[in-house]
């Protein structure tokens, strides 16, 4: 996530860098055929740029609509990760009758729960960026239960296959009622829910003939425009054609980004940092005193 | 689903090409009338083609965006697919009470619902398509439901039934309580329910008269526009024309396959990939060893 | 609704008519002004009617969008009927100790429920119509429920109150325990949900101001528009005036269509054949072998 | 509600006519002072006056769809509080063994129920609209639950009290279940959310800000309208700031009035015709033979 | 939140002024430079500036609906904090045997928990805000849940934990029964979900890109106009582009704090007076005579 203080000039310029050559190179294309061949070249009305820049506007706002809307849900299934995680743990505490209890007072079954609570998190994080799913989490889970992850194709799946043994074998030895079960069920419901759409957003490319379709709008309207500018301005023309298609072409970049929100990249939902609350939070719950620090921002984003 | 990969020319090109010969022959009239009767030919100021290039522009937006809209669903109603479906499995495999084991430990009663649910995923991605709902699915029931399922017009809803008569006989049989049967046909009316909504996407036309109103609105565009540009430009009209009109068709074209996302088209939500995704995460949680590979991409698109 | 297949030109004729004249009145008005009074009209730059086009664009691109909305919405309503019919019949059959069975091998208390149920879609549909909700569910209900409805203003309501009086009676009798009569309930509450939702599309109606507002923009625009071409295009003006007023025109009213989905018009949302949908799903479920079948569309709608 | 029929024209003339004529005297001034200061006036081009009516224009749209989507609300808010109604009644009268029986046959603890739910309607829709909460409902409650909503300055809130008070004697005199408890104040969670909603909407002001700004934009428009116009087209002039000055006016004070949809205008949503409706629904449900007729529009809006 | 009354003219002022002065520094700038080096600078054609205003109009309307949509989101969940409060209040009322009594006939235990929810309510508003938690709640609570407290990092999440344990402890008392107790953990779940929410819209930060994108597209728009209006219009250019920038940049900054609606500016959603609102409605349910007066506005918005 890009936080609100001053973007580093390098991190736009780098975007900007290929569009703008590109586009440099073509009005210096366009200046030197006008200078030459002049007399062959129609005078294009500018009416004819003007409609096209209004949709390219629209197209664009489609856009940027659109992939904020991922972004957005993105960042809303991570925060009912959040949710779910605290309830999870409130449920099972609040649900289990007292046992073998740890020095902080907490209960061992439940240590295990919000545990495997954390490593789901910090896995289904991972995961969803590309990165190894078992990096990380090795100090949250019991040996067997790691083993028993690495058969399974999909890890935060295996886990909360695991909460749900857990759950089954409190009911058998009537630790938990009926009741108490089915809710904690419909927990373990809502926690798979937000993990598949997590990978539903994950996993689906937003059509991409747009992309396409506004690139070839940019260029005619670019086209459009510099005929339309045959000897009025000059060389002039260069840097204006250059400042305005790359702003369009920096909004369709910055809604690409957004849309592909967990890609390792600095306008990622920040899952590390989200998931690293949901361990403060569950840490705190279970009345231990060592709770990590919360996430640091980099220089101008947080993951 | 398109992929994010180069789409081939050939794919754009197929697209394109009636209405581009349309608009080719239109614009070569324009310019023999333009030609011969120009004497008789209005000079329309150009300020009327661009308000109707601000009626298309707004016209397609709203199309692009509700075409996106219904795409975006049909994929949620696919996620939701995938969530239930381990819902579904994990419940059913926390409720269950040991019985007669597989040589994976998975419990029997659990493999055919498992199975089932595979095959329901199949058959419903094979029915909204268009294409055989029975096949490919022989293998995940055994012969006596298959009979059941033929005498129902409706496949997926045939299994379904076949879920919930078999969640009544662990009732009856007390291997699961009151609570759990209730948990489970909760589960099962959300099944149902995202079976209802992919049927309602694939079967509700995107009203048809705004499809007319585009295309009457781009025509009557390319008219005004050409009588604007009388003896301005000369045949520069034609490729100018042929343009413009070309990506506004090619966005109508691309919303038009977006708004119907059960077509067996590239275009698709890629149901069948999403069904074999199901049909993994549910073997591996019945700790069978054989599961299948992951879809693969088509060059340019998963299905 | 209206199918995909080519709209009948009478049937968009019919809907231009009496605007077409109004409007090519006023252009031949217009013209005849212009002829003899040249000299006192005014002659407004043409950016004007430029800038009342996009102002009339925006403001149908929202009607389009709300009424597109509303549409929408009345199908979702229908789509969900259809999912809670199958629900509570597969619940009913899932929940009911084996009685008194029919020779198809149903339970006849279930039966009784399943016909009510599809009495009540069909009841709903022509009511919201504005139809005889009576009429055609004479075949699916015992005289003595008949004769209840009858007592009630409300139809559909009346048939909800009589399966919820049905499910009490399953209960006293303890065919059906607490928790089972309290997810029927639930499924019940959806139903009379998706009852109050259709109702409420149908009797609210959409803000007039805004038709009136956009009718005054149109005819703003014409007026501004033909006086700012003043001596340029002379006779052409007539055919340029009409041609783009009626699309303007065309468009409001396709969006006013779509805005009333149950108006008994072939725009309407599809209630009689999802209602036939519903029949044919619960009575297979009920394993009866005559079933009718699916509703035909008419030439170029469904109703 | 304003109905589908013809608005009155002194409806609209009232709220054109302060802007109306402020626009008036604008354009008179402006006309006075380029008749003798037109030297030193700047020619400012067209275009200018083309740009703020752009902004105008996705201002209004902003604020025209904010408006209608708060209406839209406010009606299914309400919409919802008819299904929650009836839901309740129906709930209650499955639920509850029968007991002391009215000559109608229904039960009397269902009655004083039925009729405090009554109360509660006209009671929220009274108190949204700023009305006195306790006019009208003495004939559905007695006494003593009278004098009790007197100590509470929330009434509405006080009748639900009474309601989960009510269900608390049922369950502790064991006439219904736990289960049945539990279903019927799930009921009563969504009509206390129902209240809640139509409060927040009722007590949010739509960010006042935006309406300085859409009005400082249509002033500039204005203005360098009239500037644009310098001796284009005279008197003339007046007229025509007017016409489209107005229509932006009318447009943004049909969005206020929707925003604020319990205002106690003919734009309001129908509060009291809807809790008429419930009252009829809810005593036919008593089958109570005396009903009152269903509230009647006022000559071009129903409240 | 900004109430209907007129806005004190110091609150726009002192957000125009540093835009005010850069635009009016620019204009100068540019008006120097055009009677110096007139013969050097391109006479840009109006209609590029009229392209980008096009797209400034539509950058802004995302923005701004982007904006509001969180604004109503963050108000939304403050109103279910407000229904989820009332909820639990009645719920636990109707749950709670008869016990030891307060003066008012309020139950002691009840007293607790309804004292704890209205400290919740304040802790979260003025955590959100980033002011301190543990301000004003000293009097809602005993001494040692106030200890327990200081030892979370989160506090309302402590006071759900709070609330968590005191429910089981009346499960464990068997002062409620599993049903009951599931229901109330269903409350606090959803008390969960809204707290979860508020972090959430708090702590996302508006992609800031969009920010840049939206100035440059300003300044861009600003200096192809001014270079459009050369030798134009003199001197006049200065207030014009003044007037124009300024109500782009007022339009920017009002959607961006909107954005943030839990700053502590007079644009934030009025949380202290909700939470007041929920002290008042609970204090009222406890019967208690004595309850604070609603919040009172300042003198143009509500905290």
């Amino acid at each position: 996530m890009l936080l609100d203080t001053k973007l580093p000039f390098r991190y736009i310029i780098k975007d900007i860098l290929p569009d703008a050559i590109r586009v440099f190179l073509i009005s210096v294309v366009f200046q030197l055929i006008k200078q030459f061949y002049s007399a062959w070249l129609p005078l294009i009305p500018l009416q004819l740029p003007t409609v096209l820049g209004g949709s390219i506007s629209l197209l664009l706002a489609f856009k940027i609509s659109q992939s904020y809307d991922r972004w957005w849900e993105a960042r809303k299934v991570w925060g009912s990760i959040v949710n779910e995680s605290r309830t999870l743990v409130m449920q099972a505490n609040s649900f289990l009758e007292a046992d073998e209890l740890l020095p902080t007072g907490a209960d061992t079954r439940l240590k295990t729960l919000a545990y495997r609570q954390i490593a789901w998190c910090y896995s289904l994080g991972q995961g969803l960026r590309g990165l190894d799913p078992m990096a990380s989490i090795a100090n949250y889970l019991p040996e067997h239960e790691l083993e028993y992850m690495r058969l399974h194709s999909n890890k935060p799946l295996a886990l909360l296959t695991l909460h749900s043994i857990q759950i089954k074998s409190w009911f058998q030895a009537k630790t938990i009622n009926s009741f108490q079960q089915v809710q904690l069920d419909s927990t373990m419901v809502r926690l798979c829910e937000a993990m598949g759409q997590g990978e539903r957003i994950n996993s689906t490319v937003f059509p991409s003939s747009y992309r396409l379709l506004i690139y070839l709008f940019i260029y005619l309207f670019l086209v459009t425009l510099s005929l339309g500018l045959v000897e009025t301005i000059g060389l002039w023309e260069v840097p204006l054609l250059l400042s305005i298609s790359i702003t369009y072409f920096l909004l369709e970049r910055t809604a690409r980004y957004l849309q592909d929100p967990f890609s390792n990249r600095p306008t990622d939902t920040p899952v590390t940092a989200i998931a690293r609350t949901v361990e403060i939070n569950l840490k705190q719950m279970l009345r231990e005193s060592e709770v990590p620090e919360p996430s640091v921002a980099q220089s101008y984003y947080l993951m």
